[in-house]
This record gives structure tokens, C-alpha cells and sequence, in this order.
């Protein structure tokens, strides 16, 4: 029945991949490089470097050799003479190739310019708490995101175009139900907090650890979720990431503060989350273009579903202990599993997304949305974003704004083009709540796994559920083939509810 | 007269040597990431993008639209029509491109899979002592190479081929008057130092130095050589090595043994003449075939002359013992310069090329140039190689080999399949005493700007005569220029006898 994969149209198809991959493995040890080792004064190098791999991997997706591959190969397709897998690259690579071909190339090159110069404009900005400067360079991103949104898809609202290329099936209605909702839970729930709150940081908190200890922890952390170091690389940066590069090849970075050590615990959980996911894709898609994760939200739900539905889980503060206390003798010897949990599940609004907690991340996320919706809806320019953040921070966050490098100039997205990216953050802080039910009704003890420090069973309910599909499934069919259940927030926001209250006893 | 840079053509060529260059300096990347950071895992996917990138540069080079290209420069080269610069990449390049062709394809994937396998099998028979399971091996190789050789030039001897592909001009003529003149003046020398020689090495030679103090010194060389720090990284690895990767990013890398603090010192040293010879090549061939080294026995006269000239020079042990006391406080306080000198200038014969003494170092190459010499002769089969090494060891040095893993197994060379390479070693050890000899008639006082820890004139005749010409000169048309006679083995012989006369009071 199926085609054989001998046909020389598939060979070349695999081929294509595998030099499509090569270019995106390449890009990536570049960017690794960059980040970690490579002198300053390489750095154009490095960029010269990076825009022929850009320009050979569109070239290589949008050639007409390509488009006839495509076009042969999807009447295979539909003739049932593909197998299963290469069908499915067929598909994730045909809407590959058809969003790369519908920008036309000088609003590619000049999008590039554009962001890049816009970046370079927006460091100096922050650091002079100077949005009027970056102001007009805003404006002409959101026109150049509505007019590229258009050559997308035409049909569509721009900002749905861009809601749904960070989150497949992901649009404003959508997203205006989950925020609202959130909303709902998490404003009178940090607003209450605030009043009872009165703790301070316990001191073991800013205890000083060495860097090098630091990094042992961050390796005993990352074994304890479940990633092999023989296949996972540790580097410190400035600011962290993670990626997967290969079979066998992930990468997690840390910063590391010596006053501050659960800043790197946490960062690392994070980041192992993502690299986790991306070794166990399934290896059979390896060069393929299913070989990496699927979307961001469900990237970011990997990577938050262990810094905090694993990490900061009440069963998990026990394991966690004992590796602060094997590292750094004497130093947590009287502290206990519930004092350590208390001060790492403390929620309490700042003015900074990053340093946000569990509890107040969303409202920084949806305090994003709502001024992104604005400026794609024209209702909105740049010039009225800092009192606009200012407005929104007061009502979802209780705090007043001093300057707008800690307000609207602290994230590097809009100047770097992302609109639309935010909201994945918030989905997929909110999706693992709906894991945690799924695991719960496929007999997976969560609770239990966090005691004992031996997260296997958790880690088999993801690898068959999310990890292995690679991009094989967008993020909704991925959700409801998990859960059982399109997504639904309430999970999310029960799951806040009920944290939150116990950790503050209201 | 000469064709405008905008020919197309030309812009074509131009375009060419930059997507040959991405393609080296991504290999360059994935080299350095291998060696020093990338998981054991990673090791096949970084192979399989190493593997993509040789099959590029290969079909780059060969293409016929390349070898038309050629055609059509070389056409207006003749009449006169190219700028100098353009004409110079296009014999670079069109000899690359011919020595490219010469090989079939199956010849060159059957030597991949041959040496690969061979390198493998080397690892294994060397930590077993065991010569005969390598030694098929090093058979087929050398017949390889002799049918390899009859492609890229049947008329000449085989063993001369490979000796100019390694460093162009040479061949067994010159080696073999070059070897006969070092042996005349070393082997006696040798053998009259060992019946003298009664000498301890001084404890503070193994003082411990910890690593984080042995990377600031290994810094402080690096700025002494004259290395701008914005533009190298320094890495450790278990085998020392260094690359220049694009304008503002050379890399040294170092291994750290904390009882043998002067291995990192003249380690450093060597490599970051590597380094500093990458980085001042001419930037107006930036990203075209002409920037790099020229070859391996000049790439090798520039980390000798900083480790051996310059490092081990009796007026430098000034400064470098102000790096030692600045960042080891107390442990050389009583050392003075002369016992520093005498300390890291003992002459000892010993088994291992890598860890030899400036004066026996070449001994250790003429035996492996004899070797290989009656290899492709036929006078040798890879089965004689223990019996040769063992009399040779014993005629040049002295010694008695006790096994073959401290004997024909030490090296990688010939199982990676490198013959006609060693003597470009001791060939660049030798340009360097011509060098000074040259500088001192320029005016270049070298033994004041080692004493001043100044070595901004000896750079600046380097820079001159060697480094800022690239590809443009081969080894012997460099020697020449710089030095305004051809190469002369005398002014090493010389630098040696007085050296170490000196050195043991003789």
C-alpha cells in the first residue's frame, strides 16, 4: 500500500530534511557558542555566519525543486502510498514551506533590519529609562506584524495570525476566556495575600553558596529530573536558556548568584524541563522536521511544570533538602521539608516578570495581552504604552510603576518582533495543572514520586503523552490526545486556588 | 586595466570563498563545542553535520560552475584584467579546487571510512600495548596514500607529494639535508649533555597552582604575547590545541596540571602563537581563501618561536617570573630569573615527543621521518615498525623503548592517516632561528623586548613578513621575503649548539 521509502522523491524529501536540520543544528551551537565562550569581537562573524545558514534554509525549503517534492508527494499522500511518518513530515513541512514562501523577500530582509536595529535601540532605552526612543520603532513593528500577518493569512484578524504561530489554535476569543478567568482567581487571591502578608525571607535563603557548588547542585537537580549528563551539557550565562540540539546533545545554562542558590535551582528545573523534552522526542523523527518540540506553550509547559508543579511541590521540598544539605554541609541542617517550601512558594507581587512567582506570573503575562490587543487594534500607540502599563500594573498587581525600565522597557520581545509570544508563557504555566489530573486518572502518584525523589512514573506519563510526538501533533490535538479534554483552564486556576490558600491558611 | 571587483564573475567568486569560509568556521565551531563543551552523546549527530559540511565545501569547490568560474578568472588573470588580491585567491583557489578534483569520490569516502576506523582501532591498541592489531591498518593507509599521491601528481615520488602537500616545496631532497644537519650537530650534543648532566628539577618547578590561578596566568601570557582578550576565548580540553575562526575570534585551549604549573606556561605560549598568527593575518581577506595560515610548518614556527624563542629565551624568565609572583604570591619569592631559566631549559632525552625538551624535540621527529620514509619506500611493512623505533630510539636518543605504547603507538598521526606531516614540526622549529637572525638585521632587538616583557617590535616584524600575508605566499616564497635568503638549517644547528652549551656550561 504505502509508498516505499526507497522512492526517489522520498529519498530527497529525507535528504532535505536532514540539510534543513543540519542548518538548524548548526544555528544552534552558533547561538550556544555566543552566549557561553565566544570572544566579544567575534560577534559579527558569528552574525555573517548565521545569515548564510538563514538565507540556505529558506532557499532549501522554498526552492521550486521543493515545492515540486511537496506537490508530488501530497498526491501521494492522498493516494495512501506514504507511510505514516514520512505523511506526517509531509504535512509539518508543507506549512513549513507555505508560511516561508508567503513573505515576500524584501519584507523579510527588511523585518531584519528592522528588529535588529530595534534591539540595539531598545538596550540603550532600558538603560536610560527611555521608551520615547524606542517608541516609534514599536509602532512600525506592530505595522510590519499587521502586514505580514495579511500575507499569512489574509482572512484573519493579524493579531489571531501571530496568537495562533506561537500557540497552533490559539486566538483572541480563546485567549480572552483563559485571562478572564485567571483574572477571576488570581487578582482577589494575590490582593488577600497582600494583606496577610507580613513574613520576611528566611535567611537560609541567602545563604552563600560557591559558584562551583552551585553547579554541582545543578547538575544533581538535573539527574534528578531525569536527563542524562552523558547527553546534556551545563554552561553559566548571562541569561539562561536551554536547547536541544541532537540525539544525545541538550543543553541547559544557569546564571549563578552566590547569595542567592535557589534562584539556580529553580532556573535549572526550568531549563531541564525544556531540555528533557527535547531528548525524548522520539528518536525514529531524528533529522527529520518533527525532530524538536511542538509550540512554545507546550515547551513552557515542560519547563514550568517542573520548576513548579515538581519543584515547588509541598512532597518535592524533601529531596530538594537533601541535596542543598549533601552539597553544602551545615548550612541547612536545621532548616525543614515545610520551611524550606514556605519560603520557595512565597507570592508576592514585583514590579519584574522574570523574578515572578507561581502565583502573580499570569498577571504579568496578561497585563502584556491586553496592551499587545490594544496596539494591533489601533486602539493603542506606542506613546500610550507606559501609562497603559502603569494603569494595568495598579489593577492587576497593586503596585505603582517608578520608571519604565522596570515596567514597560524590561522585556526584550517587542523590540526583538514578538507579538503574540507572551500569552503562550501563561498557557503553558496552565496546562500542567491539567497534567497533573490526567497523571492522577492514568494512576500516575505525583505526590509520591516528589517524596521519594524518583520521578519516573511522572517522566513516563510525559514521554508518551507529550514528549515523544515531537511536532508531530499541534498543541491542542497534543492537550486533548493527553488529557482526554481540550484544555480548560479551571484545572489552572483550582490548582492556584487551593496552593495558595493552603501556603498563606486563608 | 584591471576588471572591476563588480564583474559578475567575479562578485561570484567572492560570493564562493564566503560560503567555503562560513563552512570552515562552522567546522571550526563544532571542532572547539566537540573538544570542549558538547555531551559524549552529541558525538554522532556532531559527525553526521560535520559529514553535511565536507559534502558542501567538496560539491562548492568541484562544481562545474566553480571550475567555469576558474576557467574565466584565469582567462582574465592572463590578460591582465583582475586586482592583485583577486588574482592571488584565484591561484589559491584554483589549486584547492584542482587537488579537490583529483581525488574520485569513492577514493575519498573509502579514506574516511578507512582512517575513522583506524583511529578507533589506534585508541584501543595503544592503551594495550598492542602494535599488531594497528599495524594492517598503517599497511593500507600508506598504499592508500601511494595511490592518493599518483592522482595529485604521478610523476613525482609518493612520499614527496604528501611531504608538499604538508608544507609546499618540501621534499625528501631538503628533509633529508635538513634532518642530516640536525643530526651532526644534536645527537653529539645530546649524548655529551646526558654524561654531564646530575641536575634535580627544582621543587618550585612542582609547586601546586590551582586551576583558577593557572587560567589568569594562562591570560596574562596571552596579553604578554600581544593577544587582544575581546577577541580569544581560552578554553580547557585534554589536548591542548588552537584555531583562528574569524576576524575577532581565535581560540586557545589549555590543560591544567596543578602540580606542573610551566606546562600550562610554554603550553599557552606555543598556542597562542597559533593564535595571534590567525588573528593578524591581512582583515582585507577576511572571509576568502587567503585567511588563514599558510601552512603547517609556518603555523608551526609561529607557537614555537613564542614558546621556545621568546618563552624559554634567558631574558624573558624576567617577566615571566613577575606573571608567576603576581599571581602566586610567596611560592617564587626566592627564585631568581637565572634558576628560572636553568629550570625550564633542561635538555633530557625521554620517550614522548609531546613532552620533549626544545633540543631533543627534533630527534624524536627524524626517527618518525625515517620510518616513514622506508614505509613508502617498501623497505618497511607496518610489521617492522617496533624493531625500527626501538634502534632508531636508541641511536638518536638514547634510550631503550620499553613497550610500543611509549614507543610507535604514542602519536595519532598515522593511524589518522598523516605521513609526510611530523617533519613540518621540525621544520617549524627550525624557521625560528632564521627569524631571529633576520629581526636583528632589521633592527629588531629581541632579547630587549623579552627583557622589557615588551614584545611589541618582535610583532611587528611578524606581523610584517609572516602573519598579515595569509595563503598569499607559500612556505618557501614566506621564508625568503621575510627573511631575505631561503631556508637555512644552519642559523637552527647554531641557535642550538650555542644555546645549550650555554645552558650546561660546555
Amino acid at each position: 500500500m504505502s509508498k516505499p521509502a526507497t522512492t526517489p522523491t522520498v529519498i530527497d524529501f529525507k535528504h532535505l530534511q536532514r540539510n534543513l536540520w543540519t542548518r538548524k543544528y548548526l544555528t544552534s551551537i552558533l547561538d550556544f557558542d555566543g552566549e557561553t565562550v565566544a570572544p566579544p569581537l567575534g560577534a559579527a562573524a558569528r552574525a555573517e555566519a548565521m545569515g548564510v545558514l538563514a538565507e540556505e534554509e529558506h532557499a532549501l525549503t522554498c526552492s521550486q525543486a521543493a515545492q515540486d517534492m511537496v506537490a508530488e508527494l501530497t498526491r501521494a499522500a492522498e493516494a495512501g502510498e506514504l507511510d505514516e511518518q514520512t505523511a506526517t513530515e509531509l504535512a509539518v513541512f508543507a506549512r513549513d514551506q507555505r508560511e516561508a514562501l508567503a513573505l515576500p523577500a524584501d519584507e523579510v530582509a527588511s523585518w531584519a533590519r528592522l528588529t535588529s536595529e530595534a534591539n540595539a535601540v531598545w538596550h540603550k532605552a532600558k538603560a536610560d529609562n527611555d521608551w520615547a526612543t524606542l517608541a516609534p520603532y514599536i509602532d512600525r513593528i506592530v505595522e510590519a506584524l499587521k502586514r505580514q500577518a495579511s500575507y499569512l493569512d489574509s482572512t484573519r484578524d493579524p493579531y489571531d495570525v501571530w496568537l495562533d504561530q506561537y500557540e497552533r489554535g490559539m486566538d483572541t476569543a480563546a485567549y480572552d476566556a483563559f485571562f478572564s478567568q485567571v483574572k477571576e482567581t488570581v487578582v482577589p487571591l494575590v490582593h488577600e495575600i497582600a494583606e496577610h502578608d507580613h513574613e520576611e525571607l528566611p535567611s537560609f535563603m541567602t545563604a552563600h553558596v560557591p559558584s562551583s557548588v552551585q553547579l554541582q547542585i545543578a547538575r544533581d537537580l538535573l539527574e534528578l529530573e531525569g536527563i542524562d549528563m552523558e547527553g546534556c551539557a551545563l554552561a553559566c550565562v548571562e541569561h539562561p536558556f536551554s536547547d536541544g540540539f541532537a540525539p544525545g546533545d541538550v543543553r541547559v545554562t544557569t546564571h549563578i548568584y552566590e547569595n542567592d542558590a535557589f534562584n539556580n535551582v529553580f532556573s535549572v528545573m526550568h531549563e531541564g524541563g525544556h531540555a528533557i523534552y527535547e531528548a525524548n522526542v522520539d528518536p525514529a523523527y531524528a533529522y527529520t522536521c518533527l525532530s524538536s518540540g511542538t509550540s512554545m506553550g507546550i515547551h513552557e509547559s515542560q519547563s514550568r511544570f517542573f520548576e513548579n508543579y515538581i519543584g515547588r511541590n509541598h512532597a518535592f521540598a524533601s529531596p530538594l533538602l537533601d541535596v542543598m544539605r549533601k552539597r553544602v554541609p551545615g548550612v541547612y541542617t536545621d532548616v525543614t521539608p515545610e520551611a524550606l517550601w514556605r519560603a520557595t512558594n512565597m507570592a508576592r507581587p514585583g514590579l519584574i516578570r522574570m523574578d515572578a512567582d507561581e502565583l502573580t506570573y499570569p498577571l504579568h503575562i496578561m497585563l502584556r495581552y491586553d496592551i499587545e490587543r490594544m496596539l494591533f487594534a489601533g486602539e493603542a500607540k506606542a506613546a500610550d504604552v507606559p501609562a497603559l502599563w502603569r494603569s494595568l500594573t495598579k489593577d492587576y498587581l497593586g503596585l505603582e510603576v517608578p520608571d519604565d525600565t522596570h515596567g514597560c522597557l524590561q522585556d526584550t520581545h517587542w523590540s526583538g518582533g514578538s507579538f503574540g509570544y507572551f500569552p503562550s508563557y501563561a498557557l503553558g504555566s496552565a496546562y500542567g495543572a491539567q497534567y497533573l489530573d490526567a497523571m492522577k486518572r492514568d494512576g500516575v502518584d505525583v505526590d509520591a514520586a516528589c517524596a521519594a525523589g524518583e520521578l519516573a512514573p511522572v517522566r513516563g506519563w510525559l514521554r508518551e503523552k507529550i514528549w515523544r510526538w515531537g511536532r508531530c501533533k499541534d498543541a491542542p490535538e497534543l492537550i486533548e490526545s493527553a488529557c482526554g479534554a481540550p484544555f480548560d483552564a479551571t484545572f489552572y486556576c483550582t490548582y492556584l486556588e487551593r496552593k495558595f490558600r493552603d501556603r498563606y491558611s486563608l
